[in-house]
């Protein structure tokens, strides 16, 4: 069986999976947070989750390959956490989101799904959510828009962390804005930084907005 | 098919052609660069092999999803370079480096293979390479070798690269190493960055070393 064959049935059997995620999901918001390792994922949650956890019933299902610390950080601002550890997998399939609901319940507002630190093959498979989150660092250089377009082009917003570092760091902000908006012209950027504070409440805001349109 | 199966059927088909290339590289040292993506490889690339070019047969084969920008950078220093765009893969495979040397040839000291940034999948396929050097950046977090301990436990030397911004960020050096001599107590580690200089000469000299010693 050839290797592109292969990887069609897997992607299929997933998106099946994904079909009937989504349609469990009708009064939840769910969020795929997708960016390299240590780009802040964890870092901006933390600070957001407790923005929002008062006024809405939210989870986290976190990815990595091994470890509990992010699910530990989340669980440490009160929010409900479920650690998946892929083992030898760079994604999150939508198998791991149903153990992940299994778990946390499905009487949720918003649930957030920090996938494993990869850019390329966390753009293929669809986890039932209605939006991607990608999140750059400035550290990470600036053409990765035009690196890993694939991911920029399923994305729905796109978070430009640590923007607290672009005094030490080459990174033309405005040159990775053109380039993501070249690939995908109307992606969404919020520029952050859990140093300074900045956009957090933005973001807050971005996702409170996305939990009223899905509740309608 | 089970999953599993057909994973381990790709992996015995890559391993059987990384034996081949192994063979091949009998008097050529081939290092394995790995890394997520935004770590810095192709800018210590820059600055190490400007260093070792006058005195060795040096080659580049880079890999990235879309874009010939880093073999574009390796060209530029004067150090011949071969792109390989994988497309949906988030890894280099060992066909690529078949295809890689057929167009550089063999008649080299020294091929280094600059893989696409990902810590996970990256770790699994061999290359025919002699060593895998894995780069992190400061700001990645000193988690990272506990968070992907199968890279750790293959690599033969860490570089923990942007020590310039060790001021800037949270991110605790000697925990990190600790991390990682704990996942491999032999790992070799040295520390750089491009923006000082840092430790550019101190990896020169040692895949110089490496140079030699596989010369015999």
């Amino acid at each position: 069986m050839g290797k592109l064959i292969i990887k069609e049935k897997i992607l299929s059997k997933n998106s099946d999976m994904a079909k009937q995620l989504r349609n469990k999901f009708k009064n939840t918001l769910v969020l795929n947070f997708v960016s390299s390792p240590g780009s802040g994922k964890t870092s901006i949650l933390e600070r957001v989750l407790v923005m929002l956890k008062d006024k809405y019933k939210l989870a986290v299902i976190e990815g990595d390959q091994q470890t509990s610390n992010d699910a530990d950080r989340i669980e440490a601002t009160g929010v409900r956490a479920f650690q998946v550890n892929t083992g030898g997998s760079c994604h999150l399939e939508a198998s791991d989101v149903e153990r992940g609901i299994a778990e946390l319940g499905l009487d949720l507002d918003l649930l957030i799904i920090e996938n494993v630190g990869n850019l390329v093959c966390t753009a293929a498979f669809d986890l039932g959510e209605d939006a991607k989150i990608i999140v750059l660092s400035t550290t990470e250089g600036e053409d990765k828009p035009i690196k890993y377009p694939t991911m920029f082009r399923v994305g729905t917003a796109f978070i430009i962390n640590k923007t607290d570092l672009l005094p030490y760091v080459d990174f033309d902000i405005e040159k990775c804005i053109e380039y993501a908006k070249g690939v995908k012209p109307d992606l969404d950027v919020i520029k952050t930084s859990c140093k300074t504070g900045e956009g957090l409440q933005e973001l807050a805001r971005y996702i409170e907005k996305m939990i009223q349109i899905k509740k309608g």
